[in-house]
Order: structure tokens, then C-alpha cells, then sequence
């Protein structure tokens, strides 16, 4: 999406060949109208799938998650990061990896937001080595609901998340795949 | 807003004198139509306002604040609950405190999103005691910004944090206030 990554060498900042920081548009300040952009272009690329809800983790996919969610006319619900007193015992969880913390935590959703019923798109910001896509998608599995597709605002493609998930048959699309990147030489997207 | 009264009497779920569970339609589901029409009451009830900025707090505040900041045209920033580490060290913070679970927490916002420029809407999910509505306030008075306007969703009129916000001359917007509600009896909107 080339309204993306133009806006990603304009605004982005990598701090080093890991880190990439987008949060002038996309995860601290918000640009909506790009996100309408982005919502808009994960319609096109999933228009062939009857998706019944946009499923995200909070919390700044519950942003992407709604633009997106608006141009499918489908409830957006997002999974919570630790038990919350309020949310009830009647969840599904699962438990994910931070590689960037060091320490697992719990994912949540409550089991009366998705159901065998559901075709469900996944949208996250980013994925790297895909340790909270792999718990979302465990979610999916435990509510019976099908996943229709993974829409992913950047990849970073030299981690090994995006190509893992690939493998298993999921039909994920990245609107800008890093494949490298330094705070020199600037970002490298894959065509 | 009577659309949100209706949904609330439909939907909410009054599981005691204190708690109202509205997790189906905005802080775990979202309805993101629902949020549209919110976005444009919002709109509608500050349209007089030169806002520059629709500030909230993650998590759930972001749908709300992102299907609104859509109708103003200007950019959604979030507070933080806690320091992230890829944040950086130039934030603006505040000490929030939760009698829900009777504990001190910080709120953070990059220093780059939020100046003497900026006039502000904060939108909320909920509004009680009022705590993290001042540390947002708190946010806005370190950046030099103008808080041009408070919207919330709902707000529990039986606790003091609408009427003390209000007292410091604050224009508060609230799409519905409950002033009692009951498992037997159901909820009281103020007219």
C-alpha cells in the first residue's frame, strides 16, 4: 500500500535495525484518515470472505480494528491482555510470548463475543514473530470460529512470524513488509 | 442520546448498584455503527469548538475516540497506563488513582503529540470518581493545552467525578448519565 509505506519513510523512525517507531500515525497519535485508508484496503484485499467480526488485541489494534471493522459493517472485538476483574469466568485464553518483555502474559476473550458461527479477520499493527497472532488465532480455534483471513498493517519480514503463519495455510496480507532496515540507510520494503 | 439510552436498556447488564456491564456493544464488542452516531453527537455537542486533538486513554477509550476524531478531522492521541519501554523518556505523566482496584497507576503521553498549539476534546468510555478524567486533565495543563471539551459515554451520576469536573468549569458532555440503577429495578437515566 503505497499510501503507507511513503508515510512510514516520511514519519517513521528506526532506531535501530529492530526497532521501527510509527507512533507519530499509527500507535500513540492516530492519523484515522490513513487508518480509514488502511480499513479501506484490507476490504479490497478480503472482500471475497464473509467476515462476521474484525477480532484484534488491544490495544492498539482496537484503533485499526475499527476503521477496518466499519467498511465491513461487522462488530469489532478485542482480546485483553491480563484477567480483568470485571470481565467475568467465562473466557477463552491463551497464553503469549513477549520477546520484547521477556515473560508471557494471558490473552482474554469472553466466550460470549465469538462463536462457531463466526468468519473472523484478525488485524493487528504489526507482526514480527508472531507470538500474539499464534494466540488469537488459539482463540479462533477454541471458539470453533473460522479465521478468514490476517491483515497486518507492518510486517516485519526478516522475523519469522509472517512466514510461519503463511505455512499454515492462513491467508495473511501485510500492507508494508520491512524486510531490513537502519537508521542510516533507511527502510527497505519487499516489492 | 436516546439511541445509547435504548442500547444500554437493552444490552447493559446491571450486575449490582455499582456495576454496569456494557461489554457486548462498547468496551469488548464494539459496535462500531453505534460508535459512528457517538462520534457524531460528539461533533454535533462541540461543533463550536476549534479542536485540534481528541485525547483518551487505552484502552477502550481508543474506538470511542477514533470514531469521533473521524468527524473533526483532526488526529486521536492516547494516554498510556503504563511506561512502555519503547516510549521514550520525553513523556508527559500523570498519577492516576483506581478505587476499582485501590491502586496508584501512571498515565503517559509522548511530550511530542500534545503542545500550547493544541485545543482538546478527552473522550471517555465512562466517567465515576472522575480519577483518570484528571489525570488527563493534568496532561493537558503540563502541554499548555487548551481543554476544549470532556465527552463521555456514560457517566454514573451517583458518583461525584461529573459534578466535580463541572465545578471547575469544564463543559462535560455526557451521552447518558445514570443516576441509579438496580439488578431488580433496572437503570435510572437523568432527564
Amino acid at each position: 500500500m503505497k499510501e503507507l509505506k511513503d508515510r512510514i519513510r516520511k514519519d517513521g523512525k528506526v532506531l535501530n535495525a529492530d526497532i521501527l517507531k510509527v507512533d507519530s500515525f499509527l500507535n500513540h497519535q492516530i492519523d484515522v484518515e490513513l487508518l480509514d485508508h488502511i480499513g479501506m484496503e484490507f476490504k479490497k484485499r478480503f472482500e471475497n470472505e464473509k467476515i462476521t467480526k474484525v477480532l484484534t488485541i488491544e490495544a492498539s489494534g482496537i484503533a485499526i480494528a475499527c476503521m477496518t471493522a466499519r467498511h465491513f459493517n461487522v462488530p469489532v472485538v478485542f482480546a485483553k491482555k491480563a484477567r480483568s476483574g470485571n470481565i467475568g469466568s467465562s473466557v477463552y485464553t491463551s497464553v503469549v510470548h513477549s520477546f520484547t518483555y521477556d515473560r508471557n502474559y494471558d490473552i482474554t476473550l469472553s466466550r460470549q463475543y465469538l462463536s462457531s458461527d463466526d468468519k473472523v479477520l484478525i488485524v493487528d499493527d504489526f507482526m514480527a514473530n508472531g507470538q500474539a497472532m499464534l494466540g488469537m488465532i488459539d482463540i479462533c480455534r477454541q471458539a470453533g470460529a473460522e479465521v478468514g483471513g490476517i491483515g497486518i498493517v507492518i510486517e516485519k519480514g526478516f522475523q519469522d512470524g509472517g512466514d510461519m503463519i503463511r505455512r499454515q495455510g492462513y491467508h495473511v496480507e501485510s500492507l508494508a513488509i520491512v524486510d531490513a532496515m537502519d537508521p542510516e540507510t533507511g527502510i527497505q520494503f519487499r516489492e
